[in-house]
């Protein structure tokens, strides 16, 4: 396709607007917050945004854009990290936005069930959930800002992974528009179904690459009415993990979150939030924020402290401090949530997010800081995440106050040493964020010839015009 | 293809026995146990059973089938219920059994994950990891024969999957040999890796239609050090629904089994086992079998007595027996298996296996029994099952002493009449024993058109020739 003028593209987004009704289409600068990514490092472009009410309006748009030749961004929240919603080819791009989408169908929980569209806002989903005792477990940073179309496309992940399991556990059935505008309408609440291939499997996780989310059944669980929080000084991240171990079996299946911090989260919290609570000294090697949650019968205190002392008094824990009430454990909780909001402030930097095996967690984490402060010896390391699930997010931030040039070669290099350590731990570069445009190089040089093979076969089998998100994991058309 | 004379076939076989070794091939007399279903109700053949050593030796295997214009039928344990694993053109297909592939390559407590080859034995796998203190939750009938490889392609169900989901949601990593001989290679432990399309899932269920799965990476759990069973009396369905909500909330995540049962089980086991105890009277008309556990530091007795408690004050359960011993327990399973033989032995009857959202269970099995009732009033309805996933083996029982004609056409007017119940509840035909041959019709007519061409461009996508297991799920070259 030839680059097209100003005239050009307004014409199609008068097309669109004819074909849609003006409503559904936004054009200039109504565009912009559309066209930007969630950190704002990334600005560009689109024929148009379009934001259809419902499912007949997503496939009536599908439809249109098909005839006029345009390629479709779908987008939630656009929180991503990866830039998988943000349009590459502002010519020939239009962004279709879920937004409008927000209709909660149905909530079942006689069912433990619930089915709901695509624009919803997590939190609000939750609320509404929560409303009738019921919980429904995908927790995540900007469940205030993302929807839930978006986190089945990236098959989010987040902080109650390690009980609850990703997105994709969380899912049931899905409605979905399809690159020719058919509707697949797998919207269902069944837990068991082995009626041939499981279909919906493939655009969970497949950002918007194979057709459109449109709706979603999810499993919902009992809401814990009891959520114990601790927050722990440790030795050293190997005892951390060592203690994961550990309160995975003495805890059993109550324990909803285990995420691990270096030191420097206080400092980096600190300069984020000034008055930032000190449960406990700020100067242990490792810190864990634990969670044990139930409803019902088990006393979920008394599991804590009984599992406290035993560690405490095995000298695997060294200090704790123990949430007695909800804002307490918000409190404790400030920490984790703000020493992202440090690193934010302190400008550009790595931010990985990165998964090895449980058991060699610790290994690939003195590893990679090693290498880091080897290599890059005026950058820090900030090593943090979800334990349970072997995941880290390695950040890396560059020295205070470097020419912006500067920075960006340093972040550059960081992640090639970053990524060098992980491939020989037979690592994920993307444990929960997704591929996106920002890793899709990364991820199509480390692509095996047969894994490459069947996603350009499943590709051509499901959307043989490369409509659906192009430039999202595989340039399709090039690769 | 033309149908081929002996000579043809046995000069197929010899070319099979040149290219992979006469080791490798089964022809004649030995074939039979292969190419006959678990039930004994299907006899058929094949031009030669290979067992390979080894993923290369599949991958061989697949190549050399290709070359000879041969069809692949994958075969575990061969214990499936629907004819996954039975070939039905003796002329032009082979069936690959996995079973020398029975190497655990791996056991990883500390990482909680296992690799395991495709033709280890369930039962056995799950005795090597329980040595090492874990647990692989996979619990099935057929666990002493059935094998991994086979659980997985069938996305296997069983009775702890209420709190461990289906083979689905216990699966890491696949290795899957492909139509074209190439080899998958998804072994990875990794709890979270969002790098693209999740393609393992597509083997996941497939029954063995996109290519034959070599081996597994699995999810382990630590073992439950206790457990606690006991066997309830209540008055109705209804109430074993509410008890099961109420279970839920009230034992949290430590539930890991709930089975329901009519007052015929216990008849049709003392049939199979005419010494089998009754621990509690057995004319209530609703029983249910349920069981929490865990390891560690949760008093699990402590949690079923309160349980009960509870609830046989409020007169929800009307009488129960808690097992006491490892042996108890054992007892209070065995009228649930020994219902399944007392059922065998009363001849051939219809079984299903359907599923419908759990908010609508009772109405459903009440519906569907008074439909067998008018229809054929000379049957029994056996309706038992897994409360928690919705599921339920709705079984119609044939008058006894019946010709066998009689009997075939009882079974199959029985299965019409559940199945346009079932419709109208929007229910599975097949929750958890899949397609394979026997239901490929019941399946095929319910299909959307746009389910239907994504099977068919997902099929030509990954086997375009049609060569592995053509019949199963969908008859490709027809429909």
């Amino acid at each position: 396709m030839q680059a097209k003028n100003g005239a050009a593209v307004a014409g199609l987004a008068e097309a669109l607007a004819a074909r849609l009704g003006v409503d559904c289409v936004l054009t200039g600068d109504e565009m912009s917050t559309y066209c930007r990514d969630w950190h704002g490092d990334v600005t560009s472009g689109a024929v148009a945004v379009l934001r259809p009410r419902d499912t007949q309006g997503v496939a009536d748009a599908v439809r249109a854009c098909a005839e006029l030749d345009l390629q479709i961004v779908p987008q939630g929240g656009n929180t991503g990290l990866v830039l998988g919603a943000v349009p590459d080819a502002p010519e020939r791009q239009v962004v279709l936005s879920l937004e409008r989408m927000k209709t909660v169908r149905n909530i079942d929980a006689d069912d433990f069930s619930a089915v709901v569209e695509a624009g919803a806002i997590l939190s609000e989903f939750k609320d509404k959930v929560e409303e009738q005792g019921m919980f429904f477990p995908l927790a995540l940073g900007a469940q205030g800002s993302c929807r839930i179309g978006g986190n089945v496309s990236t098959n989010a992940g987040g902080i109650n992974v390690l009980r609850y399991g990703m997105t994709r556990e969380l899912v049931l059935g899905l409605e979905v528009v399809l690159p020719d505008g058919s509707i697949f309408d797998g919207i269902s609440t069944l837990r068991k179904d082995n009626r041939g291939l499981d279909l919906k499997q493939l655009f969970i996780g497949a950002e918007g690459t194979l057709g459109i989310v449109t709706a979603v059944a999810v499993k919902l669980v009992p809401l814990p009415e009891k959520v114990s929080t601790a927050l722990l000084g440790l030795n050293s991240l190997e005892d951390a993990i060592t203690l994961y171990r550990r309160a995975r079996r003495e805890c059993c299946d109550l324990l909803s979150a285990f995420e691990f911090m270096p030191p420097i989260a206080f400092t980096l919290a600190k300069e984020a939030m000034p008055d930032l609570p000190e449960p406990i000294a700020t100067d242990y090697p490792a810190y864990v924020l634990m969670e044990i949650s139930g409803s019902g019968l088990v006393d979920i205190d008394a599991l804590m402290e009984a599992f406290l002392e035993g560690v405490l008094g095995d000298g695997l824990v060294v200090d704790g401090a123990v949430a007695t009430s909800t804002a307490q454990a918000r409190n404790l909780w400030l920490v984790r949530e703000g020493m992202n909001e440090g690193q934010a402030k302190r400008g550009p930097h790595l931010r990985t997010d990165v998964s090895v095996p449980l058991s060699r967690l610790a290994d690939f984490v003195a590893d990679a800081e090693a290498a880091v402060k080897a290599e890059l010896p005026d950058c820090i390391s900030v090593s943090y995440g979800h334990v349970g699930d072997g995941n880290v997010h390695l950040n890396v931030l560059p020295p205070a106050g470097a020419d912006r040039a500067v920075i960006d070669r340093k972040i550059y290099e960081a992640k090639q040493v970053v990524n060098a350590v992980l491939d020989r731990y037979h690592g994920s570069i993307s444990a929960e964020h997704g591929i996106g445009r920002l890793k899709r190089g990364d991820f199509t040089t480390r692509l095996s010839p047969v894994r490459h093979q069947m996603l350009k076969a499943i590709k051509q089998a499901i959307d043989p015009r490369h409509m659906m998100n192009p430039g999202c994991q595989l340039n399709f058309d090039t690769e």
